[in-house]
This record gives C-alpha cells, sequence and structure tokens, in this order.
C-alpha cells in the first residue's frame, strides 16, 4: 500500500477513544465489556482504510469487529467510515499485528480475516507474511478453540504459499475458491483492493482455514 | 474419458505378461523383483493412455513405474507405448484402482500420481473421487512412511475440493501452482489432457500433497 502522510491524524486517532481503542493492552480479555455485549469478536489483521470491516459490520450487526491497523495514513479513513455510518459493533485498534498477544487474551475472538495483505514476495521476507507460521501461531492462541482464519487475496503466489504454510500447521481447508468472483458464492464483501483487482478482470483467491 | 471399445484388447493384454502383469495379487510386497532392481516405485492411478508414465519412464530410468487402470481399451494404448519404446521400468496393471491393497504391501511405493482424473462434479459422487479420504487411507497405506502423492488436473472444482480433502486428512501441501503452465517449473511431464486443456489456454492446477 503506498502511504501517503495525512496531516493530523494521529491527533484526530485519539481524539475518539470509543472508536479507536487506546491502551487496548489494559483491554485484554475485557473486549465484551468494551462492545457492551456477548457477541462473537472477529478481527481483520491490516485492516486499511477498512471497507471490508465497514461492509461486514453493517451486514452482520450481532458480530463485534475490530480492526487492526498500525498505519495512522490509513486508518484514518476506516474511523471516518465509522463516524458516518455511525455503527457501534466495530472498532479500532492502531497497533502492529505482530503484539496481538498483548491485546487479546486466549481464546477470546471468534474469527480473522486476512484480506490483500502484503505478500512479501522474497524468500527472506517469509516471516513477515501474515500466513507465516509465526503468524498463525499467534492467530491461534487469541482463536476460539478450531476458530477460523477467512484470507482472500490476489496474489497467487501468496496464496499458494499460504495453503502450504495453513497445512503444514495442520490447519483444515474449507470452502477453497480459486476465482472467487465466478463462484456464485454469497455474501461476500468486498475490500477496495478487490473491487480495483477484479474490475481488471484478476482471479480472486479465498479460503477459510480452521485450527484443530 | 470417452470409452471405444477396441476389438480384441483384452486378448492383447493377456499377451504381454511380462508388460500387463497378470494376477497382480501374487506380486503383492515382491515388485522389487519384478522389476529386478531396488529402484523406488511409482505408480499412476487411472493410468489411461499412458503418456504421462512414457514420459516420466524415459526421463527417470532408475525409478520404476506403475500404470494402473481399469479400461482396456485405454491401457492398450499404454501397452503399445511400451512395446514402441521399449523400456523395461514400466509395467501395467489391468485392475481397479479400488482394490489397491490387493497389489502392494505396505509402504512397498514411494510416490502416487493422480493425473486429470474424473471430476465426479456431483456431491453425491464425491467418494468416487481420488482425492476422497478413502482412497487417501489406501494410498497412505501401500506408500513409505511420508510418502507423496503428485495431483495434477484442469479442473478447478476438483482441485479446490482436493486441496480441503488433503488438508482434513492432515496432510501437507507442497509447491502448490495454480497455474502450472506459467509458473516456470522445470522437468514437467505432459499428460495427453494436459496437453489439450493447456492448448486452449486452460490453467493446470498441481500439488504435492504429503502424508505425515
Amino acid at each position: 500500500m503506498r502511504l501517503r502522510n495525512k496531516a493530523g491524524a494521529t491527533e484526530e486517532l485519539l481524539q475518539h477513544p470509543s472508536i479507536v481503542i487506546q491502551h487496548a493492552e489494559t483491554k485484554k480479555g475485557k473486549w465484551h465489556e468494551v462492545f457492551g455485549n456477548d457477541n462473537p469478536i472477529h478481527i481483520e489483521v491490516g485492516t486499511g482504510k477498512g471497507q471490508f470491516l465497514t461492509g461486514m459490520s453493517q451486514l452482520h450487526p450481532d458480530i463485534n469487529c475490530i480492526g487492526v491497523e498500525k498505519y495512522d495514513s490509513v486508518i484514518i479513513t476506516a474511523l471516518e467510515r465509522i463516524q458516518d455510518a455511525g455503527m457501534s459493533n466495530f472498532k479500532l485498534l492502531n497497533e502492529d499485528v505482530i503484539n496481538l498477544m498483548n491485546y487479546f487474551e486466549q481464546g477470546e475472538l471468534d474469527r480473522v480475516y486476512i484480506n490483500f495483505t502484503d505478500p512479501w514476495p522474497k524468500n527472506r521476507h517469509e516471516k513477515r507474511r501474515l500466513t507465516y507460521e509465526g503468524f498463525l501461531k499467534m492467530y491461534e492462541q487469541v482463536l476460539k478453540k478450531q476458530g477460523e482464519i477467512h484470507f482472500k487475496t490476489d496474489n497467487q503466489a501468496l496464496f499458494e504459499y499460504s495453503l502450504h504454510s495453513f497445512s503444514k500447521y495442520g490447519m483444515i481447508l474449507h470452502n477453497v475458491s480459486l476465482d472467487l468472483h465466478n463462484s456464485g458464492i454469497e455474501g461476500n464483501v468486498m475490500t477496495e483492493y478487490e473491487e480495483k483487482f477484479s474490475r481488471k478482470g484478476m482471479r480472486i483467491y479465498r479460503c477459510e482455514a480452521q485450527f484443530r
């Protein structure tokens, strides 16, 4: 993602602590209190401008959504979307995914979304891919037993790698789609990237990977 | 595969017992004797007209190849190919894959190839797909520990299903390719179907699935 500095983004994020949760480590194990209900909690890692979770949280008001995104300059757009649409089941964490276990208790989450993440194509950057074993270990920790990752990408090589990584970790693949937009799947919420890539006629790859 | 009766095929197959192995159940545990060496043994299930194993056995004279195919009318072409090329490391089994364990001892094989197999698209025919759990159990039995299945198909739905089936069985996926002919892979031996489909510009899907 090309990032442009957005003047005043950091300050703006701090002004909306009911949406952009501050001192997130103090919420560990208490996210149901933050949302004020016992609904399932889904997070998206690398949520960017938040288009996907905006759609999901509107489509599923009985699901609590948390977008995790480290870059101020894009998460600010997610904040604006939440303010515009006024939904209360979508919160933001302006933090690095690498620290996920600082913010969530073991088994606190019901699902992790990974959408159009950076493919880090060089072999020596494998560990930075959000479907690398090291990240899977973290997701497994914070997810309920048999929790699921829902993964979408336009990047063929990243998808091929991720199928290897998921299966090597012992995960079960469900609902694999090698051409999502020609598969007749229902209820798909598109990300900004997805709209752009699929308009160009590129294939979108998707699967669900479940921990045992 | 459309099958035409080929007059005299059955009789012709019986005339070449050094290539088309008869009473295969008596060879169980003795395939290295059949080949007269201790080289690894690879089988292809549903070998059809044998183009793939012809290429493989020529490319790898140090590998013993066995093509398993129940239809007389196509395996007869594989027999002709072996006679024409004269290789001694390619044998045929004119049998049904469903009985695989009658013909091979536990751990006797090094690799199983599944190429362009019938996709059996209807849900109620799932058990007939050669990547169904029931078949995986058989392959696991006859393969060495951590043995591999090498799988190719042009059929997107069958590939999607097979990724699910392999991972559910606990297998590890390696070298997944979602567009084999544009992946720069080396040493790929094409089947007849593969030539036909890839000429039409269709994607070929491939992966290796390893038992734990």
